[in-house]
């Protein structure tokens, strides 16, 4: 089953509760997973990379135990982290332990530590929260009842990993979601960002655009599994595919 | 403009956010306003009113005080309140101070103070999220820049108000939602609740029907001001309407 959710509200350590993004997670009918978070209004010095974060992974990246019936625990490890990439400062490493539990209401909420000054100084607490998404549509529509079948929504992986560059892009519905990284550039420029909405007409419109690589994304999503797809320099093989 | 919006989250005192209802508040171009508030899964001891709280009112029950672009304070006095037509111990009466926030992402925060034991016992705050939907869509759809305008959208106002019931419907959009009190009636035998829904098709599908005087509900939702519209024994009046 694919999943997309954009997340309602964000609350991290004793501050208040809000939202500056247009996060959205998705992931693929295999477990391939992507979030991607940029800001809705970066100020001047955000704007060289309008992003709270951004990451990815195959499914390896999330090791799931159910808890209950509503309640999934989620150890996240992952493969693509910008601000390891980054080498950022004062940014967690490692795996991020999480508790995911369904309202009733339909939304999720996610509960997790995680440790910016190192695995053994001090743990930030943050909570987040989800609304869960209907992959097949072109609007922000909620998932319920009314929705289409999740189980068979389109899901397509496609990924690279050469010598320069590594990178996955998952399509799930209408909702396609890349990363790119250029391996071994750990500034701003060795990052790309894509997001994009197949329209009604079924042509693509670009929602996100983000580094000077961003031509070596595909411009189709959807293509059988095993065969490859082009984007600029980059042959990117299609790892997974329910066009 | 109309407005109908979804609530995501509410965190009263200590406790942790959560959200157990399919909350709806709604308001007309005028400014009248409702809110439904049913559980998704009452317990048992609940399923006799299977509600957190209903309550609305005229324009004057929102005394609105613009903060800055993004901020209002509002003053709430409801004509229609659930808790005090049951006469609910341990329930605030009289105004509740709110202000309410715009995020950048375009959900909406609310916070506030309740006194449920009384104006000068213990107070206790709130926070509320609401989603902002299009209420042109008869779906959840999220109110975004891709949205029919709200300015003009359906919005149309029935009251009745006679010796022995008052009631307020509320359409905006698609979306109904309305509540009947019987006057001399303190139990949730007094109480009727109407949420409805019209499909694409132009029918009205019911959501929500509670109430022994249900059948006094009008069964269209769409007429000219001033004209007048049957519901059962009750003749409903129109005052507000762009149909």
């Amino acid at each position: 089953m694919v999943s997309i959710s954009k997340r309602s509200t964000f609350q991290v350590g004793q501050e208040l509760a809000n939202e500056k993004t247009l996060t959205l997670s998705s992931t693929s009918n295999e477990g391939y997973l992507i979030s991607l978070r940029p800001l809705v209004e970066p100020t001047e010095s955000e704007k060289e990379f309008p992003f709270e974060w951004a990451f990815a992974g195959p499914p390896s990246s999330a090791k799931i135990e159910k808890k209950d019936e509503l309640t999934d625990a989620i150890d996240f490890e992952f493969e693509y982290d910008t601000n390891v990439q980054l080498n950022a400062e004062n940014t967690h490493r490692g795996v991020i332990k999480t508790v995911w539990k369904k309202w009733v209401s339909g939304l999720v909420e996610e509960r997790g530590q995680v440790f910016p000054f190192g695995k053994d100084k001090e743990a930030v607490d943050f909570f987040e929260l989800w609304q869960p998404l209907d992959a097949t549509r072109s609007d922000f529509v909620m998932l319920d009842g009314n929705s289409e079948n999740q189980e068979t929504a389109r899901s397509v992986v496609l990924s690279v990993d050469n010598a320069e560059f590594k990178g996955l892009v998952i399509t799930v519905g209408r909702w396609t979601q890349g990363i790119l990284f250029k391996k071994n550039e750990h500034t701003f420029n060795g990052l790309n960002i894509l997001r994009a909405l197949e329209q009604q007409d079924g042509t693509w419109k670009t929602l996100l655009q983000y580094g000077p690589d961003f031509g070596n994304f595909p411009q189709t999503f959807a293509a059988p599994v095993a065969s490859s797809v082009d984007g600029g320099a980059l042959k990117w093989k299609v790892v997974e595919s329910n066009v």
